[in-house]
């Protein structure tokens, strides 16, 4: 394949994980031109030179007027997850307290029951619509966590749903394990042991089995105390899964500091991190997965500092957080928009983030997260003539193509690709 | 046409227009039927009691799973334009001062400058476009206002791409003139003359050619007073065109007062609306437009006081304020996300906000605005299970279909119509 005429190609190229002013530079080339071959990138320029790749075989994609990125990356979601639970949104706005919504059968508990009674195959075919409805707003690669189960069997059954989904949808799907998400009800006031089930079942299993490649551990007020977190997660990096944090969410606690000391390679949220956290992250180079739907959507009137962040050097990532509770959204555009408006990030930044950062997130920078020879043809094409135009025109999808491994998956803003 | 077995049928039916506890009921039926006859409904009601219409030649299309609410009508736009601003995006995220702007080339009077010399056929297929996206996201009927032009010539332009879009394309157009959007360059300095323009030249001259129902002004500090706004409107007033009113955008100046006293038919924006001029805005039944999009958009920090509104018994409606400056999209489910969760409406209200009650503010309420035997018939079928849902899950087009005038014109979130 020939992408030719593209008005405005984004590849965020460069060495990674971009921070400070390379966050700022998203390797933008006017009038540029990529060409595929065998699922990957083989050239990238500007003007015809293309023309040399021209023969036969080759579809060509004239994307004048349009603007191709590479394919999104969704670095923190629970996308995998039964039932809604759109009966909380009257109690939310009248301000009803999380307890009270959670005795009248609401908050994470009610999605861990659905979680547990839904078959795999019910999962899957949940999911399945979430995934078609990510790729159709330009994602090619989602990191999915598990965490609505909390046993031993159920939380597999997640892994499990994660692990047939990347091979017979066209995502890449980044598997992370969190366990640690909440206390189940069957283990309330018997938290050790929870996370000794944890540490000496669940974890070995899920290594051997390859059902993971990272281990994450909710450590909020309430919720995963600090010392419990580096508990859980050391010990997943000790049997080799790379570990991620959700810190510093309403509460600063010390998530982010945790996240610096165990070199975890991202901690998401951050909210209220503090300027401490913010410091040894950007010492350790931990990825802040920032995730602005969220903070909206729970009516903090608060953001996460994420100019602080970019200028004290921590490498910034943006994500949707797809879940059930908090943000349910599969659209990284709308990411797009509250990270402009409300993180006040520019679209370059932003760009960056959710390409090339979010790829360092997941593990996979190697091989995807910007258009540069050698790397997966997985792409994006938007109705937009510049990159600036994609942010200022906001609450529409503006997806024309999406490109995955190669292929078109996206035709239109719709999945067109082949069920496997 | 038959719609049967529709998991919600959102009806918004009863008095208008709707304040306080009425804005709260939307009148929900479950398991509802509409019955769709020469372009209007015939018949609303649950269980299988549109059986008796069966016959060879109705199309009937089943609503299992759907929400279904009267078309949408975006009742405060300004969707005739040329150009667009982007390049504006990232010098308002570094806090650039709008007069800097200004002088960079920016701002309102780059538009002006671009639609007068764009040719009517330009304009009328660039707001083609934008016409086709609102009414993938479910709106049937808009407001549309002159106010890019400035000079008698091309505000007419504009006014008659209202009128010819209104007979080419299946939206209804609501055509206002707003002359009175800024001072246009050449009179800088000379203020009263052009305002003497307006009421004595353009006005007569639109009213005479039946070029528009409303005329608006922008009554905001540095831009119209509120002497100015009331000479305006007064005039438009006794030629027959009904007063409409920019107010309280930034200040508080009085523009609401000003709604109150002249019995403007609406007042819009009103984020900085005071206490008097919300209860003058209740004593005289003036619509509250709201705007939030255009809140975020400019990073305010701060919404319409949209609760205090609804307590006071202003009838209260929501607009995307669809322009290319402050709110660059044609979405009214964006303006949804942010009733919901900036301005903290409930579903139902924000759902009579987008249909009866701004069928109100355009004057159009005995035709429009509701499900009810006699009404037009024009719908949307939302990929939604209950109303609640519809909110709950954002950032994607919830569209499935959408009916006009009997027909359906939107069919899986895509333009379907023929071009006249
Ligand atoms: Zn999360
Ligand atoms: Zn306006």
């Amino acid at each position: 394949m020939i992408i030719k005429n593209i008005s405005c190609l984004v590849t965020c190229a460069g060495s990674f994980p971009k921070t400070k002013d390379k966050l700022k530079d998203a390797g933008i080339i006017e009038n540029g031109y990529i060409v595929i071959e065998d699922n990957f990138i083989v050239d990238v320029g500007s003007g015809d030179g293309y023309k040399k790749y021209l023969n036969d075989n080759r579809v060509v994609v004239d994307a004048q007027g349009k603007t191709v990125t590479p394919g999104l990356i969704d670095s923190h979601t629970h996308v995998v997850y039964a039932g809604s639970r759109e009966f909380e949104l009257p109690l939310k706005l009248q301000k009803m307290k999380y307890i009270d919504i959670l005795n009248a059968g609401g908050g994470i508990l009610s999605t861990v029951s659905k979680t547990r009674e839904a078959s795999q195959e019910m999962l899957e075919a949940e999911t399945r619509k979430r995934l078609d409805l990510m790729l159709s707003h330009g994602t090619t690669t989602v990191e999915s966590k598990s965490g609505y189960a909390l046993d031993f069997e159920n939380e597999i059954k997640m892994l499990q749903v994660n692990k047939n989904l990347n091979k017979t949808h066209p995502m890449d799907i980044v598997s992370t394990y969190l366990g640690a998400h909440a206390i189940p009800k069957e283990y309330k006031g018997n938290r050790e042991e929870y996370i000794n089930l944890m540490i000496n079942k669940v974890m070995p299993y899920i290594k051997e089995n390859n059902l993971a490649d990272f281990v994450d551990c909710f450590c909020e007020e309430g919720v995963f105390t600090v010392e419990e977190a580096r508990k859980i997660l050391k010990a997943g990096q000790e049997l080799g899964l790379k570990a991620k944090l959700h810190a510093d969410e309403i509460e600063s606690i010390g998530g982010a500091e945790l996240a610096g000391e165990i070199k975890a390679v991202s901690a998401e949220h951050l909210v209220a991190a503090s300027d401490e956290g913010i410091k040894a992250m950007a010492d350790n180079n931990v990825i802040a997965v920032l995730l602005p739907t969220t903070s909206f959507y729970l009516m903090l009137n608060k953001f996460a500092r994420a100019r602080k962040m970019i200028e004290e050097g921590v490498p910034v990532a943006l994500s949707t957080d797809c879940n059930p509770g908090t943000s349910p959204t599969e659209s990284l555009q709308s990411t797009m928009t509250f990270a402009c408006f409300g993180l006040r990030m520019m679209p370059e930044e932003i760009i960056n983030a959710m390409t090339i950062n979010a790829a360092c997130a997941v593990g996979r920078e190697k091989e995807i997260g910007s258009i540069e020879i050698g790397k997966k043809a997985d792409l994006a094409i938007f109705n937009a003539k510049n990159l600036n135009y994609l942010f200022y025109h906001f609450g529409v999808n503006a997806v024309d193509k999406v490109i995955k491994n190669g292929s078109i998956v996206v035709q239109d803003g719709k999945p067109v690709y082949k069920q496997k």
